[in-house]
């Protein structure tokens, strides 16, 4: 997952309404997390959940964290940094073409939170909940600087995961959504000299789609049937699609001119062309990769319209262990020196 | 679980060879967990794990996570973090009867550790996950101030787990090895002016007690089989005691005077009567409070001592929705005004 360049760790909330001085974790819990739990969570009252899959499917799990200051900033709203940290692990699930199960919540709170920032953080977490079918098992909450942590199960049919290392040489390669708002957003955030430039339409969308991912739940079906392999661009399209390419044994051929951009990317590209590989690098995307066999890629398509998700096919793997070509709109293959967010 | 009082955050780690600066999460993920990873984690070559409970079992699943300068302390060996990261939530595994089966690694690390830090962290998950049947399954590495998340799972019969809520009206109540020692270690660390009048052999005791918890794996079977309801202590003896019967909807009768001291423990609160309430407040214990059907305490003892586990009945469960009754020596009863830890 990416993390923002060069924002300082801020660790400061804003702090309005009853201090949770006042409070206990058990109170903490009772009130805005107690709500949420599901079946095998014992209504949060005990230390474990005990859940098993549905007959014939497994567990798919994985876990993200949001580190203030990183993923997200101090003054964004609560209710957005809860959607934040559902939707990054959502889309894990989606690229394994798992369906949403259940999550377990780590909190790191600072001492001066407040009631308001916690119910409304409460709320952003009830609101995808609710959205996408997920609820809470169990989880811990502690002191110190804002730390998430988030685990999120989702199940397939047995032995039915979809594997970043399954791509195989001849796969078309297709890209949900568009490519690069969030980390256009971000740098928007940042201060980035265009932005005055810049319509405020266009900045609004970038902005929204740094801070609130649209995670892919809904061809998760279809990625599950037809994907030879998939996984989510969340660290930059180039960095995230070599790296599927190594571990998948093969190498790839992508068309850069066909990675596509919303309107509001193309108009910061089209102002400062150097933007393109921000956009292309940058990360914070909660897109789908996903290899399709050539005789799954019209049913692949048909469901992704039936889904209601934008599917670009921008190339394909082909034989071979060399890092993936990306071949620009003149016909040149062109590198790039930081592919994909570096965490350290 | 307990966070120490009074300490503030520190966020500088000792830091020797190689910076990570140089080191991709990749890499990262490569050299020092992946040579952890279980079956169903896929090397760590993908973002999730794909894994189901053994036939006619189900996952207990309970997640905690440790904040530096909360928890443990900056200067503390990274071995022993991570002994203490994987034995607090070993520990509820215990409380549940559970079995160990494996776990999700969450670290946010500062941008300055180093390469030494984290050969020593893997090695004490990898001493552990091999004392305790334990594997790593999948996680997550960030940037930031350094916090760990754990997610561990383990395995029970279906519907076997034992709950929290599950003690009754003229159970045994238990409590496993000793209590307060890590309270004790605590107050050490802080400097009590008590310090230099304990013996060596107590002092180093009891410091070990707080850096290196010993969870009751050993006992969990027993547990599964013979137990009405079962917590670990985390929080604090006292505390968490109350809380046990209160989610139980019963009272308890408890004689302090037959709560477990280590001889360390005894020598500390003979200097000075009033750290007896540390002892039995402090928490980061990790022991078992294990409630017991008059019929099955035969059983319970005896699987305790093939276990190699001191067990101690401290009282029993009565009916009745008043807090419980501790009765000190001299046969009054006595209040604690911060029965536990208080997390915020």
């Amino acid at each position: 997952m990416a993390v923002p360049r060069a924002i300082p760790p801020i660790n400061r909330l804003r702090v309005a309404g009853r201090l949770t001085g006042m409070m206990s974790e058990d109170d903490l819990i009772a009130r805005f997390f107690a709500p949420l739990a599901g079946e095998g969570a014992f209504g949060l009252l005990d230390d474990a959940a005990a859940i098993a899959p549905p007959s014939g499917c497994e567990f798919v799990i994985t876990k993200d964290m949001l580190v203030c200051g990183g993923h997200f900033f101090a003054d964004d709203p609560p209710f957005n940094i809860a959607q934040k940290l559902m939707r990054v692990n959502l889309s894990d699930l989606a690229a394994k073409g798992a369906t949403p199960f259940g999550f377990f919540l780590g909190l790191a709170l600072p001492k001066g939170i407040s009631e308001d920032w916690l119910a409304a953080f409460a709320a952003g977490l009830a609101q995808d909940a609710r959205e996408f079918g997920f609820v809470l098992l169990g989880g811990d909450t502690v002191k110190g600087p804002l730390t998430l942590s988030l685990t999120a199960l989702g199940t397939v049919p047995k032995g039915k995961m979809v594997r970043r290392t399954g791509m195989r040489a001849g796969d078309k390669i297709y890209v949900t959504g568009t490519i690069g708002d969030a980390a256009l957003g971000l740098k928007l955030r940042q201060n980035a000299d265009w932005r005055a430039a810049l319509a405020a339409e266009a900045r609004e969308f970038l902005l929204q789609r740094y801070l609130v991912p649209c995670p892919r739940n809904s061809l998760a079906a279809a990625v599950q049937r037809l994907a030879s392999g998939a996984m989510d661009v969340s660290d930059g399209f180039i960095g995230d699609l070599s790296k599927m390419a190594r571990v998948s044994g093969v190498s790839a051929q992508v068309e850069l001119a066909r990675v596509p951009l919303s309107p509001a990317a193309r108009a910061v590209t089209a102002m400062d062309g150097s933007l393109f590989e921000v956009a292309l690098t940058g990360g914070d995307d909660y897109e789908l990769l996903v290899a399709v066999a050539r005789e799954h890629c019209a049913p692949f398509e048909a469901a992704a319209h039936a889904a209601g998700v934008a599917v670009t096919c921008v190339g394909a793997a082909v034989a071979g262990t060399q890092p993936p070509v990306f071949v620009d709109a003149s016909g040149m293959s062109r590198r790039f020196v930081q592919p994909s967010y570096s965490h350290f």
